[in-house]
């Protein structure tokens, strides 16, 4: 114990190296809402690659498990530490090193925040475009769960967007992967393999992601409907225009009443037309070009009317925002509202009414609540749970990823499994893959240091 | 020897396999300029997974290496059978399974061509936008090489056109990879890990693809340049704008002389102009809406002759899509003319002048020439290579390749290693990077039975 805790100090100063005491609270858990806090025995705060290279040699040799950290707002429990084990955290590692606008890419230390990172490709007219409900994620963290969030649906999910990584493996070693290039046959695809491994694989030290030109023009369209299979049968209709929304969210009725009632949020929206809407949907636009923005928000407008909106709403900027913001937070609403439990079941799309109605049917049957709001577009539903019978809620989580599963779909489209759906993935994911999976572990982290007991239990 | 072609043919049917005089030559290459032909001892043609899996655990068993093949239209070797092997071609498991329009996605069996594709999506208003210049390669194959090819400036590669597949491992498991979603964040993602593989981890037999909406308008502008290296800088100029075109290729002076000669191609370029070109810049456009792709027309033309065009030629319909044609058709010009490879470096975009530099440095230094066109957008260079001393040639490839990765690329865009590059790979490639892929090597196929000699030689 002291050896080792010598040896990690050593590699990042002494002051860099937290034990017993100075470990605080927040190292203990991430945003989960189901897994228990944890202190880790150590928590190391390196500065370089070659620092966390050291770090993960010496874990190795003294089989001391590994867990990294970004900003610990992940919701499957991944970043929680092993009471016995190091919390590489990387807090240090936050310098955005390069703005590529030639090649348009960004080149981050794992530890920037994506608020940064959006300020300063701002700055440059383009922006990084995952961008999940919580800004103060890392970008290290978010190549650790394939981070989505609502502009996926345009821009597709971490994985489309990050190019390339430098790594340090559990053995130590510290590669190069992808490049400031979207294509690349040379050789099995490393980088792909690394994001969404929950920390499981190898640590990102240094991250390529693509950026894209910051359109200036942008609406939000907001179109109430009477009946939720409405709304989720709209979905392909408007991803079939060629509209290209780079927002495309459902939330249902409870969730907005929630969230509006939460951030004293007016919309505009009547009584009578509040009072019959079952779900809404929320449509954002944007364009280079301020006539073509208004083009498209007038088709949306007709199509939505077609597809059976009660209304339509065109958001002026400063309620468009706030609802957004409000969306964003649809998790901190939930939480607060004492729900056990948010879940993200992905399916296909148009699969989405069926598995809503079976979600419905289980949560009835086990006289459990199960509302939300989700990325519609990408089929991506998440369902605040409330239940708090333990044993009861375990049941109800299997058979709704089970309906997922039998939908098309899986249980996580980008929180991740973590430790939190651990036993679920285990029990109802095909056996041959989790032991190919096994296999893959094997070959990166012969000892098992990175993560033990998130994916794999 | 006896014994194995029994075995196989039971699985298939008598008439299914093929072994001696009945292996045509057709089956002992693919289309790389450099290697040699080798006719496999058996031919199988699967109509199933099972059947597939069946071959697989039979040719695991008696130690007979596996080549998959697709349409053999690969540049790099990967689908060359060894002589001792076994052959497994996809030219029966050819359907189209499904056209999904709710979920925009295609199911196919892996022998489908790219050309029936095409027919199949543009029949429901869609399209799979990977397009390579080969349009009688297989889906299967596709997934293989990670293949691009000239919209992936606006719609990525094969790799993130592919949403799942179902997959039998050298070990004879059938699995099924990803779905029809674009965001899964539920363990490691094997769908790409699997894709341009090269036939070494696993053998799609089924695949979900990616469809967007057909745009019935497009347009093709060309700009001939005095100045290779002013084409290559006008490159991030383009897509910074938020243009988005779909087409983004260069093709040097030498080559458009050769592709319009062969195609008996005029684009209304006059000789003076014509003379004056060193190189070329091709751009398409498309749009929903025919007003608005006059105006992106419009902007390009501007766009350009800031950027230094001597001249912008916006090309009918006809011979638009006849240059696209020709453009194409590149590498069959560069082999008529005597090419003794054909290769295709990928560097980030803002590199492809000092990476052309060095290039005519070294191809000039060597006595040997290297002219062609390339996918700009991506950095992607396609270069004929004319040097018939193997020695030198391979000498001048290792400097070109060690170039472009000293640029911040990789030796191939979307071609692949497979055994034509395999010596340049492991002499330039980080050794712990090699090191690693062979571990995963072995976590799918710990017989090495999957395309042996391909990779890792
Ligand atoms: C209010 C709220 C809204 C949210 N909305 C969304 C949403 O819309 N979409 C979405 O996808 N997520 C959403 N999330 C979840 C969360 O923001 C993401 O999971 C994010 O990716 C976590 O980033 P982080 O830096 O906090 O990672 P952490 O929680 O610190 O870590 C997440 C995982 O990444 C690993 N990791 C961290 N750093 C590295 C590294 N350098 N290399 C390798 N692995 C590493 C960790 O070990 C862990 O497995 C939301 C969370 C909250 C609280
Ligand atoms: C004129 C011409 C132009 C070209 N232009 C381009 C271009 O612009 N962009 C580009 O990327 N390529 C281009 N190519 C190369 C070629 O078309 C691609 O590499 C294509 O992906 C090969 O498909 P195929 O079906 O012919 O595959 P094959 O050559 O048969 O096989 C390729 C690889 O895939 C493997 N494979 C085949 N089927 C499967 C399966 N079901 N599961 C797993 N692995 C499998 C094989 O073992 C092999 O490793 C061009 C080729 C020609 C001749």
């Amino acid at each position: 114990m002291v050896d080792v805790a010598a040896r990690f100090a050593e590699i990042v100063g002494a002051d860099r190296l937290l034990t017993g005491e100075r470990v605080s609270e927040d190292y203990a858990h991430d945003e989960s809402l189901t897994c228990e806090p944890r202190k880790p025995a150590y928590v190391a705060k390196p500065a370089t690659a070659e620092e966390v290279s050291a770090l993960l040699v010496a874990a190795a040799e003294h089989s001391v498990p590994v867990t990294a950290r970004g900003s610990g707002s992940g919701l499957s429990g991944a970043a929680r530490p092993r009471e016995d084990g190091l919390l590489i955290s990387f807090e240090r590692m936050n310098a955005v090193l390069e703005i590529d606008t030639g090649n348009q890419v960004a080149v981050v230390q794992p530890g920037v925040t994506l608020a940064e990172l959006d300020e300063r490709t701002a700055a440059a007219g383009l922006a990084y475009t995952v961008y999940p409900g919580e800004l103060s994620a890392s970008v290290g963290g978010t190549v650790g769960t394939n981070a989505g969030g609502m502009r996926a649906v345009k821009y597709g999910v971490t994985r489309h967007n990050v190019l390339g990584l430098q790594a340090v493996l559990p053995t130590g070693e510290i590669i190069r992967t992808g490049g400031k290039t979207s294509k690349i046959s040379t050789g099995y695809d490393l980088t792909q393999l690394i994001i969404g491994s929950e920390g499981t694989l190898a640590l990102a030290t240094e991250i390529i992601v693509k950026l894209h030109p910051r359109l200036p023009h942008a609406a939000t369209v907001l179109a109430p409907f009477g009946d939720l299979t409405q709304v989720m049968e709209a979905v392909p209709r408007i991803l079939a225009s060629g509209l290209t929304p780079n927002i495309l969210e459902y939330i249902d009725n409870l969730t907005m009443a929630a969230i509006t009632y939460n951030e004293k949020l007016s919309l505009g929206v009547p009584d009578s037309v509040r009072d019959a809407a079952q779900a809404y949907l929320v449509v954002g636009l944007e364009n280079r070009d301020a006539d073509r923005l208004e083009g498209d928000v007038e088709r949306t407008g007709e199509l939505l009317g077609e597809l059976g909106a009660a209304d339509v709403y065109v958001l002026e900027g400063g309620s468009a925002r706030k609802l957004i913001e409000a969306r964003e937070k649809a998790f901190w609403t939930a939480k607060a509202a004492g729900a056990d439990d948010v879940i993200d079941v992905v399916v296909p799309r148009t699969e989405m009414p069926g598995f809503l109605a079976k979600v419905r049917e289980l949560a009835t049957a086990a006289e459990a609540g199960a509302v939300g709001c989700g990325h519609a577009g990408d089929g991506n539903v998440h369902l605040g749970i409330f239940c708090k019978d333990n044993e009861k809620r375990q049941r109800l989580l299997h058979d709704i990823f089970a309906a997922g599963m039998a939908c098309g779909g899986a249980i996580s489209g980008e929180h991740g499994i973590g430790t939190a759906k651990l036993s679920h993935f285990l029990d109802l994911e095909d056996p041959a893959k989790v032991a190919l999976m096994r296999r893959l572990k094997q070959a990166f982290d012969p000892t098992d240091t990175l993560n033990p007991g998130v994916l794999f239990g």
